[in-house]
């Protein structure tokens, strides 16, 4: 059993604040930066690779980092988790959202079901009810194919799935691996339901509704305005209506949807994208073995989570670096900067998959800590980001550390030389050329065109986009916000902070309210 | 003459230090928190209004904040600014942004030109352009109307009108007022560009490119890819092609186009929604009269902005109270909510419009300055940022003050009743909810699910999001933006920390590159 302590009270702590920092400007100039660029780098799966040459970190932090990863036993944590302890604690779960893409330990058997066997069991009947609906042997009532699927759904069920079928819209379409477009609606504004409903051809639509526990109050409320919708238009709704939930939801075994697929308590919301969650929407609007492709990369990214060595295991180095510049160096948030468009949600996905895992001010046991602990995050793809808070990031009065990933290759296939080079290589010579930007600086006589450089930042660069790529990136992500959670004792596996703001909303819909609740209510004539 | 001082010198900077702060979760409890929804409000255009009850100022610290405004010269600096004066120092331009919607002094004559009636001859001949194209009297080369307008662009370009398209196309849709799908290109990536080809119908679409230099390199990357795929379906790209520019680039005056649109130097990128970089696209979209109302709404706002009473100028409160929580509180970050969802990149506008302003580290005289300036800004519009990153913004080891956003009726008016209420009335419901959730948290035994409270928000709440009321609601921003660099002492409106980057990315496809950026390029075989 792995021992859970407070990050302050560990060895390398103490260690880690006494050391001396790095001047990144320096280290990175001349033949010793190109060396770090060819050195910190660590292999991920699916031939990219994690590089943090531009950060502030040299071989000396890199041994105090390990030795933090050791003694607060990283390693010995993800095995109890992906073994099935009930890491979750607060809300007595287990968490498995890994055994969705791949068996990393012992079978996990629980509630006297093999979980292993649970998730793939309901993959596959994704999987056929896809293909199903593909070949139009489930039809609408007039017998014609479906061509959109509609996901109501929000947070993790939402942002995630939608960053993914973004990520792989333009892969899918050149590859003649496109089936049917997918719309999402999440937001409780009515607005939201009513663009995309005048968006699509409702009589060709596949809805799905994904809600785990079945009561989620958007969710609820935009099955109702889409069912409202059907039925205006003639339309029965348990014909366009799926559902992705629990089995012990009151949408399960309902006679409201065509058919019914499972997750359960052990994949929590905004580590869902690869169960059903994900697969529902995304199988239907790629195929089944797109999903799978996806579950494969995620699946190679999780086996290297489990190496000890942190040179090794690119999550584990991320995720201690980003602890090292929170907490040592005391940077409160992060940008995430995708040069790839198709990648415009992901820093959307990641600021929920991040924040909501690590934005908490207790430990496990319900202690305060006296550290910082998850970061905000935020991002838009570059080279559009460099067009809009670039400018804050290299000349602003606080350090941004930042997050790139790039590409050496598009997904359309499809480009254009102008002044001597295709967009990609323009694409990527603007990622290349900001990392040495931000870490090295400039001087200028004129301060106002004066950049003091050691902004620190590291790259994810990878061959193209792919299925199997995009899952593995996705992995990398949900790792390292794990380990972070792992080294700064926190549960990252519920979201006690969300419930507040529910439980006030229902008391204003009852008018059982006073003070200044009551008098923003009567602003708002509710 | 405006005196320009930094912050730390002035009077009022040292009574604020020492002025005792306000316990937000006891002054918003009970009846002192239902009398401070009821005064602590300012009216804005279009019978909006910017409500403070939940910061962290109480009359002490608003007086001090009068008196901070006062001796910052807040709106002789404004008054100085939209007479003319050169406010854009280091590149020694007038700044006039406000004039393209509105006369608010004097004339301002420039390079022998009166500016507004310049402007307003440029709105007159996009509103003409624009009605010849929706009455077909401007076509295809087969005499067919045009269905799409695709604005090319980045940047100012891009952010602010998407997010001005965005929030209006369902009240046009609504209100008849639709008339052409618009698209946005604009990041250098060739997959954006590849997105947005395969989605349009190339003979009926109208493209716009944007850039005021007519030398940005992703714009004019874009515009000959598109130029490509129109001469691949046969089509003569000067035929489809519009631009918005200045009258000294190399793109006005060219047989390219047909037909070219002005601004000049006095309007930045992040302030040009008002002028023909927001007007040709949303004039072509909704038609010239619906523009003109959103100029009417930011007119209304910039002239309620020249009130020297702070009680009565809902842009320099809200301006003085996000350097009260940056300088006085230390708060990094800003999180911009809207709880409509047709605001959904409006949050992204705002990040460039504020960031790129004031994110800078050095004042008007090329001073470094030793006060925090421009904060970060983020956000996503609720419920949908409820079920991703609130979880940090109400239990995080960070505070983050809240900018909400809500409006009393929907757009679409479109709405459903389940459990006793609309949609609308549980989006506000849950707006005003989290209000009072975040500034008075609940004590608990389980410290997990305690929330500290403290957590200071505003609100601007509005009947509905119109074209009108849009165009005050970014003049609010705008101006807001605009006295945080007054009191701050900065040019708010250059954008140096742009230009290391675009260097760098040159050397490197002229492979000018060597230690580091060599090495990057190498990776990415550049």
């Amino acid at each position: 059993m792995a021992n859970w302590k407070n990050f302050d009270s560990l060895n390398s702590y103490k260690k880690l604040q006494d050391c001396e920092c790095v001047e990144l400007s320096k280290v990175m100039s001349g033949s010793e930066g190109a060396e770090r660029v060819k050195n910190y780098s660590v292999p991920m799966a699916c031939g990219m690779n994690y590089n943090f040459a531009a950060k502030e970190v040299n071989d000396e932090i890199l041994g105090l980092l390990q030795e933090l990863a050791d003694e607060a036993e990283c390693i010995g944590k993800y095995e109890e988790l992906y073994n099935g302890a009930v890491i979750n604690t607060g809300e007595n779960r287990l968490v498995l959202h890994q055994l969705t893409r791949g068996q990393l330990g012992n079978d996990v058997i629980a509630d006297g079901v093999n979980k292993r066997e649970f998730y793939l069991n309901e993959q596959k009947r994704i999987a056929d009810f896809a293909n199903k609906v593909h070949s139009g042997e489930i039809s609408n009532a007039a017998g014609e194919k479906f061509t959109t699927v509609v996901q109501i759904g929000i947070g993790g069920s939402d942002l995630g799935p939608r960053a993914m079928y973004l990520a792989l819209e333009g892969w899918a379409k050149t590859n003649n691996k496109f089936k049917m477009e997918a719309q999402f609606i999440s937001n409780v504004d009515p607005d939201d339901a009513s663009a995309v409903l005048k968006k699509i051809d409702l009589a060709h639509s596949l809805f799905i509704l994904v809600s785990k526990s079945g009561t989620t109050l958007e969710t609820l409320t935009n099955q109702s305005f889409v069912m409202d919708a059907l039925k205006k238009e003639g339309l029965d709704p348990a014909k366009h209506m799926i559902a992705v939930t629990s089995e012990t939801s009151p949408l399960a075994k309902s006679d409201d949807y065509l058919e019914a697929f499972y997750m359960d308590d052990y994949i929590g919301g905004r580590y869902s994208s690869t169960s059903g969650v994900g697969g529902a929407v995304l199988s239907l609007a790629f195929g089944p073995e797109v999903f799978a492709e996806f579950l494969d990369g995620a699946a190679d990214e999780d086996a290297l989570a489990k190496n000890k060595d942190i040179r090794k295991n690119p999550a584990l180095i991320d995720a201690l670096i980003g602890v090292y510049e929170r907490n040592m160096l005391g940077y409160p948030s992060t940008a995430v900067l995708p040069y790839s468009q198709a990648l415009s949600r992901f820093p959307a996905h990641l600021q929920q998959m991040d924040m909501e895992s690590n934005g908490k001010s207790v430990n496990r046991f319900g202690e305060a800590v006296a550290y910082p602990t998850g970061p905000i995050i935020f991002g838009e793809p570059g080279t559009n980001g460099q067009h809009s808070f670039y400018q804050l990031l290299h000349q602003g009065t606080d350090i941004i550390p930042l997050q790139f990933v790039g590409y050496k290759n598009s997904q359309y296939e499809n480009d254009v030389v102008s002044e001597g080079s295709t967009s990609q290589k323009k694409l990527n010579a603007n990622v290349v050329a900001q990392i040495v930007a931000f870490a090295c600086g400039k001087k200028d006589e004129n301060k106002n065109k004066e950049f003091d450089g050691n902004r620190p930042s590291s790259i994810i660069i990878g061959e193209k986009l792919t299925p199997k790529s995009l899952g593995a990136l996705l992995a990398h992500f949900e790792n390292k916000v794990m380990f972070q959670g792992f080294v700064w004792n926190l549960n990252s596996f519920d979201q006690e902070g969300v419930q507040l703001g529910k439980v006030l909303a229902k008391k204003v819909l009852a008018h059982e309210t006073d003070g200044a609740l009551a008098e923003f209510a009567k602003i708002f004539d509710i």
